[in-house]
């Protein structure tokens, strides 16, 4: 079987160009689109100050039909006034006319710094470039993927199938992010809920499902990935994850059953992703995943793994391999949620080191061991009730000050 | 006139030895003594983990009396049970035998590392020779600041004077604080109130206050200097605050305007010494000093100031001296709290860089080297409301990485 790809789910094209935006010269424009109108939902960043982009995506997703989206890199068209608007609307429409349908069916999402005007020359022609070699390769794929690239150091891609009844429906997704990473992603209309930098997603299925649905559905599986991946806790102006369902596979998502095997399967796909996004975190060396069990309460849960997971010595304690369990126990504490220390027990990658408000014995040195792996897991059992979480991050590097410390804007 | 000091008020005596705690060859335990019972007030961590000496120093403090603080360096005393409450009273039943008091007119403090038995042999030893040679020199000050700190490059000293009437009073203080440093330290009882290391600061002051008055001054020069300093916004298990008022100085404040005048010289004295923390942060090339005015309420102007000193990106930015602003203004929308950026302007190091929702031409390269200084200040103007915050941080070098991952625990 071949691979998977953004574009094996039935109905999808892809094309994407240099125009010149970024200064690493890969594809920095790119057009996403469906052969028929698909159902389409999207999250965006809950941040105040929010891009020219996702004020234009909000209002093209709110009938929850789309034909396509247009990106660009290199420049986030973010704290821009008016005429950011207007580029960004621009933007649409020039997407629109290379597929022929209408502006507010495009939804517009751009990455890079913010503050600038957008080099609309540049955009014009690329976009019509990206919209003159459409197509549903897995070249086609990788290319759109790389047009959302900034500070990535590697493409993140996902795909999966899942049976429903006799049909096959695929669900595949790219993303970028790196730095700025603390998504923080809601529904429009429910900024004031914040889930959890620059992230972008682009999410495919040839599932037939009804917007509504697909709204309700993109919701946890954000929740529970990207909106549970943190390199910085920086909440970008422009992140956004969409989701577009062509509905050409035949199987419909109408039944309780369906819905639960469908939302598996973005789920799955979404993880992959996010988990992708925290490997390739500025400077990171290595994924440590922070699993809260037992919290007094869903928010208390993401609460606490969030504090450990943001905090630079526990992120420093774990790039050096180094147990210091103190830093963890006490992010516990700090971030204003139920947490008691003499009902905790605390697991660094299998050895409890923390039990009941003492210390436990252990051989340090063959903890650090098995901290130098490119994944480690803390554990904390807060035993105050049912609640769970775990969230995704990094170690903190020097190579994350060389990356935003010396390279200029 | 001779430098005033830790013992300048009148009153105060300290000693301070090597009882071998830390590593490094320098006093790990001091005494701070008044001649008689002093009025004293503290505030805490509010961290949920709180140190044993924390929980005991709670106690000790409620009746308002005090005749000394002991303390050591090395060994936080946090995350240890019972055996750990008993070793921070039996902290104070050394300190009182040397000085010939009661135990629960001690508060004992303790830094350094989290989940280790604290050296009881070390610290009675050195509780013993401490309170052997104690004096009330400029050298006897020294020490005793010395002996409370850890990664600490420099060490923290403040003091004024301030004329009441005829009198003249005293007000001096010690610190120390360079890691984990995002105090938010209440009065006991009022955890639940978050105001913002471990940080550790005495104060001596020869006014006679009393100790309901001591509270209440405190808490808002505390709010105004130690909780507006954040290094790594790690609140400590340990953090403490506390002031003695031996009251010989013969001036009492016991008018509104007398108590205006007091706070003023504490509140000079907590300020410069939170500075001094800023400026010794782990790995620290600079002071950042955020200032947001004009927000919505008193709690969106410190979350904003609080949320931009806290972004590991503006950290890196001001390393760098790039003044992507970006940065500062993205960092004030994500914090959850009233801002809207087509009404607010940012000023860098003196330049207007962002107005009202766009960006202002500056030249960079001008920016970028004012940003080159020993204190840099980024001042945000929400135009929402009259309330304003100050906070200060530090940037984020390579150094700070070195001093927090390759050094084990």
């Amino acid at each position: 079987m071949a691979s998977l790809h953004l574009l094996s789910p039935k109905g999808f094209r892809a094309g994407a160009t240099y125009a010149g935006i970024k200064r690493k010269q890969t594809p920095d424009v790119g057009l996403l689109v469906c052969d028929q109108a698909a159902t389409a939902a999207a999250v965006f960043t809950t941040n105040k100050v929010f891009a020219a982009p996702v004020k234009i995506g909000r209002e093209h997703i709110a009938d929850g039909r789309l034909r396509g989206v247009v990106v660009n890199a290199g420049n986030a068209n973010a704290c821009t006034g008016r005429q950011g608007e207007k580029d960004a609307l621009r933007m649409c429409q020039l997407a629109a006319e290379a597929i022929d349908c209408e502006a507010q069916d495009i939804l517009p999402s751009s990455t890079g710094i913010i503050g600038h005007l957008m080099p609309m020359e540049k955009l014009e022609r690329g976009i019509r470039e990206a919209g003159e070699f459409l197509g549903d390769s897995e070249e086609h794929a990788l290319r759109f993927g790389d047009a959302i690239l900034t500070t990535d150091l590697v493409r993140k891609t996902a795909a999966t199938t899942v049976k429903l009844g006799r049909q096959t429906v695929t669900v595949a997704g790219v993303c970028k992010g790196s730095g700025m990473i603390g998504p923080r992603m809601a529904l429009p209309g429910k900024e004031n809920r914040p889930l959890h930098a620059t992230m972008l997603a682009y999410i495919t299925t040839d599932a037939a499902v009804s917007a509504p649905a697909l709204r309700k559905l993109l919701e946890p599986a954000a929740n529970r990935s990207f909106n549970a991946v943190t390199v910085d806790d920086h909440t970008s102006t422009n992140d956004t994850a969409c989701i577009l369902a062509s509905g050409l596979s035949g199987a419909k998502i109408n039944t309780i059953a369906a819905a639960k095997k469908f939302l598996a399967a973005l789920e799955e796909v979404c993880q992959s992703l996010a988990y992708q996004i925290a490997k390739d975190g500025e400077g990171a060396t290595k994924v440590v995943k922070i699993i809260v069990k037992g919290a007094g309460s869903e928010k208390a849960a993401a609460t606490i793994a969030r504090a450990i997971a943001n905090s630079p010595l526990v992120k420093c304690a774990m790039h050096g391999n180094d147990p210091n369990w103190g830093r963890i126990v006490s992010a516990a504490g700090l971030c204003g949620v139920a947490f008691d220390p003499d009902k905790a027990t605390l697991t660094l990658q299998g050895t409890r080191v923390f039990h009941r408000g003492r210390p436990l014995p252990f051989d340090a040195e063959k903890v650090s061991q098995s901290l130098a792996a490119p994944e480690v897991v803390a554990e904390l059992a807060c035993n105050l009730g049912k609640a769970d979480a775990t969230v995704w991050t990094c170690d903190l590097s020097r190579e994350y000050i060389a990356i935003n410390a010396d390279y200029h804007t």
